[in-house]
């Protein structure tokens, strides 16, 4: 575990694994014209309960660093820096082993150093077999590039970063849903088990905007979909007066969304708020844009008609 | 608790409450020769189960921050902002209301900024009526100006800066051996009850280490007795070959701790493994500085002889 953690460090880590704080050079900020560290802290929430009854414990890591990534990518940062707690009634060393190395994964993907870590072992806090897994992420933008959605424009248009599912939301319905279901039996219709489907790793999308930046293109809003989905989450980086439109059926909803649709039953604008539906992270850009980016779908519009998102087209 | 949050603030603090990440400018840190961010994650413990019996909500938030400030110190660094994450089976937002309330009262008093925070309801994974609550702190410190042990020599003296009682460790402990007594009641022993004792905040010593800074003291170390107390925690910042004595009796334990040794059966050694006993923060200066700091007790000393800590002195 400790060479997975130390296979992140980059020249700025100054302190090495278990030592007190985690030490990081930041001399480099001297060379921004106005640093801005952005942080964020968040939790898998209930995805650990689908990986307890799978016991597999290697993705969830990567779920939570992935989605830290993406909470600050959203104002233009890239991250620095992440650490974790993890904690159950009862620590398992090879399940936390197992956690923090997803988490390894991740952060060497993101060129993102795991700087530090707790675990802590609580019985009569956590009930017996459970296990929460917390994580920080510092990331850095020049105050210049920040993103918040200032600029958005009716007329703009909303592209779609795909998701591979559901990536850390909407567990609790979709396990209720699916509790009497085999999760191990390989499906057609979703073309792999329901485990895997329900432990499909969050997606980062930070490679993706990376991209976007490299050619050009002039990103106005970033809305990663999460709690609340895309009706909750959107709405947040819109300026006072305007409103979207999404477009139904203009991007692939992954299976798994319609197999929980078939057997629960919950109206539309209810599914959308409890779960991404294929919506990854929402990129909004000027329409004269669009031809820099052909290989995304767009999936809506910026409107001035009202304010909140419409769903619009079949259902 | 958004004004409790938002009195937190300083002029660095760029974002608003609720928003995404949380946004620090980073400017002032060009004015540093080489800035080195430091970073901690942690937790309180159980003494969430303590205040949970005692339905007493406004410490533990100030116990976890108190913590983290303390955890970065022994470094040399100085806290710039703070993250928190709270977690239950049903959130209480009274509950969560008086802890944030303790986390900013906290932050407030180090100048530090509660720049962001999470709530997580999971219910089957956390225990009815069981919390936990997760911090993370970022600070910084001018890299010539990094604590690190590396300056300890034989002959230094180690100083002590009270604790207020178990701050944040030995309460598995502490409530096994206390836990038919009871905890309102008002004790001549103690001063006052149970209760009040274990629920003692946890000092912070960013004031403490600042005046003795300011007065000029060499600060070759400093350890945090936290879990593994002072037998685990003095060794960690000892360079190879070198020990440390610790003179029982050369400072006021506080009454809780001799109360749980009276009423459990402990060997002294173990003891000062399970709970500070009044060591909170050891500061390590050479000998000739010991007339800059007369307030404060020498409770030990930097030796040659052996490795790790002994205890000397009457049991």
């Amino acid at each position: 575990m400790k060479a997975a953690v130390q296979s992140t460090y980059g020249p700025h880590v100054l302190s090495d694994v278990g030592t007190f704080g985690g030490l990081f050079a930041g001399s480099f900020l001297k060379t921004m014209d106005k640093p801005v560290l952005v942080a964020s802290m968040d939790g898998v929430g209930t995805k650990t309960k689908v990986a307890a009854r799978l016991n597999r414990w290697d993705t969830i890591g990567q779920d939570l660093v992935n989605h830290c990534i993406n909470d600050i990518l959203v104002q233009g940062a890239e991250p620095l820096f992440f650490l974790d707690y993890v904690a159950s009634s009862q620590l398992d060393p090879a399940q936390i082993a197992a956690i923090v190395g997803g988490m390894a994964l991740a952060c060497r993907a993101a060129g993102c150093a795991l700087l530090g870590g707790e675990t802590a072992e609580m019985p009569g806090v956590y009930e017996p077999n459970e296990v929460d897994v917390v994580g920080t992420i510092i990331g850095v933008v020049d105050q210049d590039h920040l993103i918040d959605g200032r600029q958005i424009q009716a007329g703009d248009i909303i592209l779609n970063l795909p998701s591979t599912g559901l990536h850390t939301n909407g567990f609790s319905l979709a396990r209720r849903v699916l509790a009497d279901l085999d999760w191990t039996a390989w499906r057609e219709d979703l073309g792999y088990s329901i485990g895997d489907a329900l432990l499909a790793v969050h997606e980062s999308y930070l490679t993706p905007i990376r991209q976007l930046r490299a050619v050009g293109v002039e990103i106005r809003g970033l809305a990663h979909i999460t709690g609340g989905g895309v009706i909750d989450n959107l709405p947040r980086i819109l300026p006072e007066g305007l409103g979207a439109t999404i477009q139904l059926g203009t991007w692939s909803i992954p299976p798994i969304f319609t197999l929980i649709q078939g057997l629960a039953d919950i109206a539309t604008h209810e599914l959308y708020r409890v779960f991404n539906m294929g919506l990854g992270m929402l990129v909004i850009i000027p329409p004269h844009q669009r031809s820099l980016v052909p290989h995304l779908n767009q999936v809506g519009a910026i409107v001035t008609a009202h304010s909140g998102v419409q769903l619009e087209g079949p259902k």
